[in-house]
């Protein structure tokens, strides 16, 4: 096992009705800002709960924050905090909802240019103000880690930083809040969770068996519930199971003490950043090709992954390998998750400039290796057209 | 999946090493009491790294915390602490070291009598002075929650109590410093540890996967690297291993969101409050019969253990619950541990002793379903002899 420093100290309050439950997290005397992306916070109600939790608190609603937040509208959240002095943000969504509100709780004492944020991966930070969350969608795990990645669309960068500065106070997780998601979204959750574990756990081996097999309980957890997700989408218990992996598999916890590759959540983001794709698709895209292109190295635990994740013992090596990278595929298909680039109308030109913003952004010595140069990147997008 | 609280801000330093660290965790003007057992902090040369790693602090040294930590010793420590406004306690052991920091913790500030705070359970606490953890010795787990036990020798009372207060800031897990560990301490820590999970797993099931995987993962490396611990003292990785599983054991991760099932430690303690066992041996002489005797209302989940954790398929429900506590009881056995009352010279005047405290300190609702009455008790210990 690895050296690790674990440390989150994020309250998790996880169950039906949990909302009701703010007044007790967020301080009496707070003027809270609330975060939230588009109409459905509004129409599901979710917002009136949780303003009716806050009572008599000053609170300044703050709409709009897109997938894949923007810097570009989080400056103005930024330049609104700091004018009305607000000193607690609530987020309310999922993932981007709260990757936003943690780029404002850094961004709104710091000061210098804050995309110098980005720039120094979260180095910099200093402080933030306090952020509570109200999760309605299982995926990115931002709920209970220190992470956050943004999107400049004036540079088409997206860029990730780190920060315990910014861990939430608190997060509330409601499944049911998830019942009224689209089916993509629902897909994408799914996906994301899947990929996020992935990059943990698909590198090389370092006696690390209980982290290995945390990681492979949540793998086939995912297998076994996101399926009944799309197919009983009223089901509270499948919706729980699901929001708790999510949020399980990017705390930090399977992470400790073992080397990670996040290549394919890198050379995902570019194409967010330069097409639009969501997020999960991009890595649905990525991630068989990567399996692929990197049997060599990762054959080890792609052996066991066969093994453990997908019970496949029968045949060679080669055969238990390709099978269970055509699992992970068929899986995200099973999902509605498309796997190659050529579903969202992308051909050798998306290649080409994926590897240009890669190298614009020294992605260069991506993977647990650090050995995935351009060189490779460009394999594993063409095997992914 | 049953509604929970997740909080757990103790920050894990883990590696040969990391007590170097000390420094930068401490706070750089704290007076601080160290806490710890006995010779072998000193013969091993732990308690001198963290003197120097201390460096100029104000060091008091309070050593003698016994295994089974006694309100009596601890009260030593409070009545010190207070006269040298010591203002940071530092545990240097195993877990009795940390229960019993944990008491000190909360008592120091206390203003009424502090056996309150275990009649209490805590629940009185409202401050605590701050704690940190060096751990020697993986077993209990206190070195990532907010447990302690403590025993009232003139009482013949070991009571527990929590308070998210004495969670630790820090603990610093070097898994080399175990390598100086008798094989009976190693031995009852990977029983502790595997009893442990059981009491959090072999309930009933309420569609918890997540939990239920993780629970399975971590018996499993136990029984991997149990036996390792003592064929192969000096390997680190085995130790390593063993210490993660011993912390995630008993830091609420597992337990969260699913029944909990404590019976046979709070049996156990009585045993060894009247005879002076130790802990684990208590929990490995109770588990098999608490095992036995609750065959029916635990019947899904020792299904689910035996294939899951044993890989036990073949035969008939009754065969192979039957297989799967001989296993359990074959595994106590064969790290050295003792799982019959009579091995330790104990006989029905035992029962009638032991069942005689339950009733006197309340315990006659115990288990997931608070059914287990001083009838079942009397049942259990009898099946123990």
């Amino acid at each position: 096992m690895l050296n690790f420093d674990f440390y989150n100290p994020t309250h998790i309050s996880f169950g039906q009705d949990c909302i009701a439950k703010l007044d007790a997290f967020v301080p009496a005397d707070a003027k809270v800002m609330v975060l939230y992306g588009g109409q459905s916070a509004q129409r599901t109600g979710t917002l009136a709960e949780v303003q009716k939790a806050l009572g008599e608190r000053q609170v300044h609603l703050f709409a709009g924050v897109e997938a894949n937040p923007t810097y570009e509208k989080l400056m103005e959240a930024v330049q609104i905090a700091r004018e009305e002095k607000i000193d607690f943000l609530l987020a309310v969504g999922g993932g981007s909802v709260i990757d936003g509100a943690k780029f404002v709780a850094a961004a709104v004492p710091y000061t210098d240019e804050p995309w110098n944020i980005l720039l120094s991966g979260g180095a910099d930070i200093k402080e933030a103000l306090p952020i509570g969350t109200v999760l309605t969608l299982a995926a990115t795990g931002s709920e209970m880690n220190n992470g956050s990645v943004i999107t400049r669309k004036s540079l088409q960068a997206k860029l990730p930083f780190h920060s315990n500065f910014v861990f939430p106070k608190f997060s509330m997780l409601d499944p049911s809040k998830s019942f009224t998601l689209p089916e993509r979204q629902v897909a994408n959750g799914v996906v994301d969770a899947f990929v996020h574990i992935m990059e943990q756990y698909l590198t090389y081996a370092v006696n690390a068996p209980v982290q290995d097999r945390f990681a492979e309980g949540l793998l086939q957890t995912l297998i076994e519930q996101g399926p009944l997700a799309l197919s009983q989408p009223d089901d509270y218990e499948v919706r729980a199971n699901l929001m708790w992996v999510a949020t399980l598999a990017l705390n930090g916890l399977i992470g400790s003490g073992v080397p990670q590759d996040w290549s394919t959540h890198l050379i995902g983001h570019e194409l967010t950043a330069l097409y639009g794709l969501d997020h999960a698709q991009t890595l649905a895209v990525i991630l068989p090709a990567m399996m692929q292109e990197r049997r060599t190295p990762k054959r080890e635990k792609l052996l066991q992954y066969a093994e453990r994740v997908w019970n496949l013992r029968d045949g060679d090596e080669k055969q238990r390998i390709d099978a269970a990278i055509a699992q992970t595929r068929e899986f995200f298909e099973s999902l509605g998750v498309k796997t190659r680039l050529k579903d969202y109308d992308l051909e050798q030109a998306a290649v080409e400039a994926v590897l240009k913003q890669l190298e614009e952004h020294g992605m260069q010595q991506l993977g647990e290796h650090q050995d995935i140069d351009l060189a490779i990147s460009r394999r594993v997008l063409e095997a992914s057209l």
